[in-house]
């Protein structure tokens, strides 16, 4: 007998689990589309030349490669992975409809990923991003955008103490350039410099020294950066820490760039939701390899991770078009997302957890016709109506609608047929009452609404 | 440069797409609620034992496998692959969850299946499949609800051409045993006669003839079957074709008990929406091997092949749970209901096809943040608002707004600041006016449902 759980890593999600995640994904797709964003679906499957080389070497490795099919099949080739993310699809996709697309493509795309990653607690194997996007421009308004929709979505959904992290990749470098790390120590440095929330600046500095890393480079690193972070600059005062950065970094041309788009972003989207949540931090580095300018995180106090992030590329649909065209986005994770409304019970009591608001209980097999017609006519209305199939005893059929936490039974039993009326049971307060079978729909829906 | 076409087979779903496929599939949810099925989600990727040797010899061969990860990626080893249909994850979730669902648990299940099929006109490598489920009953009720169920979705489409035919599999067995077939040549028998319609009584024939199976036993077939469809009794009579198939098989219990089963299908049915669209056709196969019982298929005139089908397939949970559950389902297939409906234009002219209502007209650089400001009120009231990003001559930006449709475009320069006022240009009419900027979200609302 096969095995009935799913596969490692993945999900079954019951009734209850796709309701919250339908509520979820409702409100943030309104607020995308109160942004102008339009919906976008890419396939799950993409031709493999698609995806490797897009995520540095980590996620290559995590890609999900498929089988070349037919004889081709024993070779063990593959020719087709999965989506690994809702970016390089995009890019693709900007690519190959460029003449037809709106100069300023605006785009939100809520769909699953893959990732061969070890699964654990919150990580996933099949997980959903909500992902916004805007190509066609390089102006600093695309970030604010992208900020503000991203906090309002949280914020419809109830966060009221999420942190937007921004850093830019431009100001990172040119830190690392001006304490002396060679270009092909950066990649090294930020990954451990990422870790700095979790071991702290000892355990940074321990590892830039097994990286061999050590020396007045490593130190000026940590001392412009890592120390901003660990002063608490970080939740404090944002044109502090940009003043500091760019006072070290005084005279590399890209880095003051950097910071300059950086107090412009800041300036915008302080007049936008995102107001109150902007947090400069330094040490934010983001793992995928495409981004090239402003980058993005949101944290949550309870949560290590983040509930999602994004930032400027201006290079990836390049890599399909040939010619540049700039680009931003902004992911957030919708798992994270409904582990901490779970955790911190956020979901709106209005949520349905029944299957059905009426049950129509069996009184015989030859009747069995009169209630598919009374449950075309409740439904009519707009109820959502179950008929118990089989000609069970009425106790069985009661218990049977407690079980599901129906709230109301209706019944039709010799004598309501002969006076043209129905019973309705209210199995929330055990009252039963008569009504007339003609007009039932709208005598029903007020008794729902009644407790 | 990597392709930047979708891999093949397989679609990309642009704004204007996934508004339809939303519309769509909005409706069949709704009507699928009504009926009381509860929303389930299951992984794109399953075991690939959970799903090999569920659909039959060719179905195996159509299933994209997934690579093993790690060092056995050399291997071509696989030991996952991609959802085919969406009966056989339910079976598993059913046996896996055996203890907690409810005894009659019916669930709707709206998600794409990928089958390594060759592409064609209307056949695609990934498409989505709305499926209804209800497991834990043998009743005809269940048959007569997913009939109407299904019937009334396609209503709620606009559909009113519809018909749905019904066949039972012990009645097809049962032709073949009476016909005096042996039962290791009644699967070749099916697959010659399901092409009935498309190569006539002589086509099938000849096919019988190549496969050798020819002779009195065929011809036994043919007359049964082939005639009552080819004479019209399809078209017209349930009963008659009923009485007919049931003299052939008179004294072939399973046979007879499932025209039983069938007459009581059809009497249910026929007091639901599915009335008047119930077609008895006897040549109706349906390939998926797991089906027992009641078949049913979902057809319209000016589409080959079928808008979906399902049945009853009593023994598939229990290939997971080791004791049996009855279930039917029944399934449609949104790729061919979007393609009638497009040929036919079916689509509710409300469907937006615009990113936005409003756009919001960059004056300078230096008021961007109001800009940002005044889309942030105006979406406060329900209103799409985009925000064009570059500091561009007004002309370029009436230009882009043009050239995506937004209807209305908003200006605020420095008269209208100097006057709290906003400029609005309806692009509809060429039209221009001034209103106050405080409460401008409900006057451009009321602008936009003038035209």
């Amino acid at each position: 007998m096969a095995s009935t759980a799913p596969a490692r890593g993945m999900r079954d999600f019951l009734p209850a689990d796709v309701r919250r995640r339908t509520y979820v994904t409702g409100v943030i797709r309104g607020v995308y589309e109160r942004y102008g964003f339009e919906p976008l679906e890419t396939p799950a499957v993409e031709n493999i030349e698609t995806l490797l080389g897009k995520y540095g070497d980590e996620g290559n490795q995590l890609i999900f490669k498929i089988l070349k099919r037919g004889e081709h099949e024993a070779s063990g080739q593959a020719d087709l992975a999965l989506r690994y993310d809702l970016t390089v699809p995009l890019s693709r996709v900007v690519a190959e409809h460029r003449a037809t697309l709106p100069k300023f493509f605006k785009r939100y795309q809520i769909q699953p990923v893959w990732r061969a990653d070890r699964p654990a607690r919150g990580r996933f194997r099949e997980f959903y991003q909500c992902d916004v996007d805007a190509t066609g421009s390089t102006s600093p308004m695309v970030e604010a955008e992208l900020c503000a929709a991203a906090c309002e979505a949280l914020q419809s959904l109830g966060f009221t103490d999420a942190v937007l992290r921004l850093n830019h990749r431009a100001v990172l470098s040119g830190v690392l350039d001006v304490a002396g790390l060679p270009a092909d120590k950066h990649g090294e440095a930020l990954v451990a410099l990422d870790k700095l929330d979790k071991i702290g600046l000892d355990g940074v500095r321990a590892e830039y020294e097994r990286r061999g890393l050590s020396g007045a480079s490593a130190e000026a690193v940590l001392g412009i950066l890592g120390a901003a972070a660990l002063s608490g600059a970080v939740a404090a005062d944002n044109a502090a820490t940009l003043d500091a950065v760019a006072a070290f970094v005084a005279g590399h041309e890209a880095a003051s760039a950097g910071i300059a788009n950086l107090r412009e972003v800041l300036a915008l989207a302080a007049r936008t939701p995102a107001s109150g949540q902007l947090r400069v931090d330094l040490t934010l580095a983001r793992g995928l390899s495409y981004y090239t300018g402003c980058i993005m995180e949101m944290t949550v106090p309870d949560l290590a991770g983040s509930l999602g992030g994004g930032g400027r590329y201006d290079g990836l649909v390049g890599m399909f078009l040939g010619q540049p065209v700039p680009a931003a986005g902004f992911s957030l994770g919708l798992e994270r997302i409904l582990v901490v409304m779970g955790e911190r019970s956020m979901f709106p009591a209005h949520l349905t957890t029944t299957a059905a608001d009426v049950l129509i209980a069996q009184w015989s097999a030859a009747t069995a016709g009169d209630a598919l017609e009374l449950a075309h006519q409740l439904r009519g209305t707009g109820l959502r109506v179950e008929v118990y199939p089989d000609a069970d005893k009425l106790g069985k059929q009661f218990k049977y609608a407690a079980s599901t936490g129906v709230p109301l039974v209706v019944i039709e039993g010799d004598d309501e047929r002969a006076a043209g009326e129905l019973t309705v049971k209210d199995l929330r307060t055990g009252e039963q009452q008569r009504l007339p079978r003609a007009n039932a729909g709208p005598r029903l829906r007020a008794l729902l609404s009644q407790v």
